[in-house]
């Protein structure tokens, strides 16, 4: 197939190299033709992925329409709050008979509160659609490590082609059909990851850290049902197994925002120590809290967070709140 | 409320130190009458809770019959290949009207397969019986660190009663009525412990750890359900919770087992290295992987661990097992 990955990020980075291994032919576009011709000229993206060499079969492309003309499958990988910028690059070059898009991304819109989907069929209209979602760090996946995803679309055969389309022995693709479901999980993890990543900074303890995830992973499904997701899929790769890794991983950088909240950090310090590295959570917080109150979920960790995050709410308050709720039956 | 604790490990300890600080009246009796007069003297618990100062309230009996005569809650927290052997002990002069009994153990049977609860039955006949389980290290419960675990009984009131006798700031009890869920939550788990302290040892990375994780999850509920458990259950404190805490925590001894088996040593070394600390995952591997053959469940973790423990399985073999069933719809 004739791929190309919108845009430079290091999850983008690794699928487009998993692609080149699949023996595709891979191109990346980003918004910073400079950075392109460094990658091209270095085979190296150190600002995403240090360390990782790229395959010398990867091409890049600053020009759009040169990017995706004639291309098969576009791959979403840019950050949820820049993924409009860029669909509106898109929409003049988009060919809607041809192109399949595979979202990576995992968030919420500002203010629109709208998912990835959502957000793709303001832009782009009724599109070929498929999010692609697991636990799954770019650094491991770009050093093969085992993975495991799952590749959902309201058209189930369009899931089973990008499951053919990425799958080797290193990259385990399920398919499912519940689109909202998985978006969900995906954004709504890194809340949860925040609220660990506190845990882990006051050096509470692994018992709050998992009595926290598994209020978690219940708070998930419980709002994702509420705003059209499927229970079960909250308990699949792209639910629990998501929140998993975000929520233990060294590598993962919504749990770092919290770690560093919990340390007694200033949000605005921790960000700007990040680059331009891109937390999503902190965002994904906002609109996870303003679409709970659109349905009246309720959700008293994606609360706290919000109100850590965007409100002033000190770390340890919060922290009391969560832990002091009423016993009851589970 | 007047407690004895059967008997002197960890787990037991910390209990017993939770509900000296709730204001109980609080006796530890144990197998080993000298290592009962040590932890008197010393007010330590050196094998089993290293570290941990025993609060002067704390007492201390050899004697079965005087550990329960005028008690009126027995908490059973001997290792369950060793728990109907006190059971034994306990039948002479248990009060079946008075003992509310606590089942703080976690495993299954050797040879009978049987669930706690069902061993106390073959014992004692009808109690009342109440399990308490979830995401709780004894080390961190001992040092006060915030622990949330449900107590589950036939008897709701019976739950309450339970809740109410430990709960306090820093550990919270919910309550719940699916005793075979809990039972099979909190033993399970162990075996999913050790096949992710395989992954660990063999340093395959976070993203298959957590996708074992999720399908471990996902086995347990699974064959619960057959087992006469409610899958919403394994979704809580006693499922996920404990399961995340095991898989994921320092303290875990079948964590330790698998990460030692990952890195090349061999179950008798690792066994021995470990004293009288029992890691219940070892055996456990094998009550389940009986009972799945008993009920027709597909247990694909369960086996493989059940392979590398107890026929000799080379661990590369069993992971790689794992790692390449086929993809299909999650």
């Amino acid at each position: 197939m004739r791929i190309t990955v919108l845009s430079d990020g290091g999850w983008g980075t690794a699928l487009a190299m998993n692609q080149v291994s699949n023996g595709h032919d891979v191109t990346i576009w980003g918004p910073f033709p400079d950075y392109l011709d460094e990658m091209r000229r270095t085979r190296r993206n150190p600002r995403f992925l240090a360390g990782v060499e790229l395959p010398a079969g990867l091409r890049f492309e600053a020009d759009m329409g040169k990017a995706v003309e004639g291309r098969d499958m576009l791959i979403l990988a840019t950050p949820t709050q820049y993924l409009r910028g860029v669909l509106a690059k898109l929409a003049p070059v988009f060919d809607r008979e041809r192109h399949v898009l595979v979202d990576v991304a995992k968030g919420i819109e500002i203010d629109s509160w709208l998912r990835i989907s959502e957000m793709v069929e303001s832009v782009l209209g009724e599109t070929r659609y498929v999010v692609l979602s697991g636990p799954s760090h770019a650094e491991e996946v770009s050093r093969r490590v085992p993975t495991a995803v799952v590749a959902a679309s309201a058209d189930l055969a369009l899931a089973e082609l990008v499951q053919q389309s990425f799958i080797n022995d290193n990259f385990r693709v399920y398919t499912g059909t519940d689109v909202v479901g998985v978006e969900l999980g995906g954004a709504l993890k890194n809340v949860m990851a925040i609220a660990a990543g506190i845990i882990d900074g006051m050096k509470l303890g692994d018992n709050p850290k998992a009595a926290l995830m598994t209020r978690g992973i219940s708070e998930m499904g419980r709002l994702g049902e509420l705003l059209g997701g499927k229970a079960q899929t909250f308990s699949g790769l792209s639910g629990i197994g998501d929140l998993i890794v975000t929520c233990t991983s060294g590598h993962s950088r919504n749990r770092h925002v919290g770690e560093e909240l919990g340390r007694g950090k200033k949000l605005p310090e921790i960000l700007a120590s990040m680059g331009m590295v891109v937390a999503e959570g902190v965002t994904t917080a906002k609109g996870a809290h303003a679409l709970a109150r659109r349905v009246g979920a309720e959700t008293p960790i994606i609360d706290e967070i919000y109100a850590v995050l965007h409100e002033g709410r000190n770390v340890p308050d919060a922290i009391r709140n969560l832990m002091s709720r009423s016993a009851k039956p589970e």
